[in-house]
């Protein structure tokens, strides 16, 4: 999967130009799955899709709705590089509705999903060569992206003892080694649905403060929980960057739509890396984003589905013999210990796909060392698939 | 303009963290001017914009009616990180429709806008400290781009000796320097309107593929010739890297949709940065994408006011003391010598927004050195518009 590219052999040759050394980053492993899924599909194989981190439910109708009333509107074309005045100004309004904190309109920055956050925000704060803390397990793009603008990744090995969240301690640890120049947090966190308590935040924001750190979290699962309510860390502290997307909570993966609030210094640096990186964000998107505002009630019966498919996988996966699952206090993932049956995770859910029928992603998109011991399952399915799903495991792990 | 970044003072200061020294790229003037023309008209101005390179004609009907289609159907999430199949093979179709030449589907790759496609060609071909060749004038963001990525550029000066085309000649010399490993041209290029004669291009390609250079063709303004039409680079060199964009011609600035042709040793590459750093372009600009081709009627009907457009412009500008204007055989410029009027084009630009209502773009975003004596007019608007551009212009140049 690794397409090693030999650096020397490049260096050496003579004849047609071959592909960078650094663009040999692992790939996402769930959009490969989800690739070899639909082939299948193509085939006639009927597939439940637990493999890729996006709700089942459509786009709300209150932003279809919208989206086809703009297509018999104005031209559709670019936008200001930072996203619309309106969107810029009913995003600063949503962080005063829901977690009461003031935010000037100028510093959100409206991006092509949180994607090109992650990237302007790496490109703005850092460079090549720089440090920076992320938790195992946790998102692969992170360390993908880092790695293809030439940034280094120091990981944060997060264990049961802490709820799998990173701790103030282990960013002593790393920074012990040599200075980080920031950290990244998610809260609650993929794979692992765990939620950073407000105490442990604060700790986190308090190390990345003292060390002249820039502190990133990514808050693209809030509404997604299914305890409390999560604080943004600009509650904590205003000089965080938080990056944020409608794709999970509101349900719109494919409009690749997301924001970013950033400092008033950072304005300035990603307005100018914005406008000749992605020129301006998907416009019909940005009037979807607005109307997904108004769309609450929609959305919070979706979230009923996830915490529904919560409750199944819960009850079902530890009676499968799946019986170590991380917490999930938030988003829509069950990451389950699977090292009863297999140590090499990869292979276990190609198996699984073309057997059973259930995709699913392996760990190692998640955790480079000990990913090859888990599995990631989506809920953000139909309660329906969830429950098929539960039985093809059922009838495969007998055979 | 260029907001500087002191490294020195980011290394020694304590307290919060400074923007990295790589986001001091030049920021896309015309999108500065865009924001500033913007923030006119909401004071109650009339503006007429001749800056962002984008068709005044709206999306095609076609494309609108298919996209208001697709909304009513299914979920519009994440497609492959590679792009839809169905619009993969559309394009490869398009290639041997247009221009007699079989590409596989495998080898196209949809992108978020052709700026997608530049960011994923520069990390799939280049280290950090390679040096790219870039004719100079030419499309700001190439430049910036490369300067994000720690890519190195090395300008080619054309002149009117070569009509503003670079030259194999020019690439000797560059090379001379020290070794090149890539070249971008475009033809037709922004700003010059400039087309490569067959010829020129195979001596660049041959000039590139003797250094084992990588060759990137932007042919971003296909289809936007006003004599002959253009060739693709695929016709003469099958492991050319080719990037298009249904910006123009297909009049979709703001769905952020374009394509990339790459030989079949960069498609495992280019999908893994992809898949990790934009997951997929948007569900339903790919939707869109597929109708666009159905709809060149439209299409070369908006065509047809470009060449309207162009022809009042040769005529006006002329008369109006703006006598030296680059080739306009494709693209839908008027790059113009204002060197009768001033030495600093942006301060003339800012003059003519404020003062005469007319929004253009200064050279300095396509000509670092000789910019300043340069602006570029896009003829691409409603033909009324640059007609009254002219009589305003007119009328200011008289004060």
């Amino acid at each position: 999967m690794h397409d090693k590219v030999s650096g020397d052999e490049r260096i050496l040759r003579h004849g047609p130009p071959m592909p960078s050394r650094r663009s040999d980053v692992a790939p996402f492993i769930a959009m490969d799955v989800l690739r070899d899924a639909r082939n299948l599909e193509r085939q006639g194989r009927h597939i439940l899709h637990l493999e890729v981190g996006q709700p089942g439910a459509p786009t709300p109708a209150g932003v279809r709705a919208a989206v086809a009333e703009a297509l018999t509107g104005g031209s559709i074309g670019y936008t200001e590089a930072l996203g619309t005045t309106p969107l810029r100004e009913r995003i600063a309004r949503h962080y005063l509705e829901t977690y009461g904190v003031r935010v000037a309109p100028d510093r959100i920055v409206v991006t092509t999903g949180s994607s090109a956050a992650f990237v302007l925000a790496f490109l703005a704060c850092f460079e090549a060569g720089d440090r920076i803390a992320l938790a195992a397990p946790g998102y692969p793009a992170y360390r993908n992206i880092l790695s293809g603008l030439g940034l280094e990744t120091v990981w944060l090995e997060t264990t049961e003892a802490s709820r799998w969240a990173p701790t103030a301690a282990m960013l002593d640890d790393a920074s012990a080694v040599a200075p980080l120049q920031g950290m990244l947090v998610a809260s609650p966190a993929n794979p692992s649905g765990t939620m950073l308590e407000p105490d442990a935040m604060e700790a986190l924001l308090a190390g990345a403060r003292d060390r002249g750190m820039w502190f990133i979290s990514d808050e693209i699962y809030h509404g997604l929980t299914y305890g409390g309510a999560c604080d943004t860390a600009l509650q904590h502290d205003d000089d965080a960057i938080v990056i944020n997307s409608f794709s999970k909570y509101y349900c719109m993966t494919g409009w690749r739509i997301g924001w970013m609030v950033v400092p008033e210094r950072l304005v300035r640096p990603v307005e100018r890396l914005a406008q000749n990186i992605y020129i301006s964000p998907p416009a019909l998107s940005q009037v979807a984003a607005i109307a997904a505002f108004d769309c609450v009630d929609e959305l919070e019966r979706n979230k009923a589905v996830y915490a529904r498919n919560r409750e199944i996988l819960a009850e079902a996966l530890p009676r499968l013999g799946f019986d170590r699952i991380l917490p999930m206090d938030g988003a829509f993932y069950a990451y389950v210990d699977v090292s009863r049956f297999t140590n090499d995770s990869l292979d276990f859910a190609e198996r699984m796909l073309h057997e059973a029928g259930v995709a699913t992603t392996p760990g190692l998109d998640f955790d480079p060392d000990r990913g090859s011991r888990f599995l990631r399952f989506s809920f953000a399915g139909a309660t329906a698939d969830i429950e098929a799903a539960v039985d093809r495991l059922g009838d495969w792990l007998k055979r």
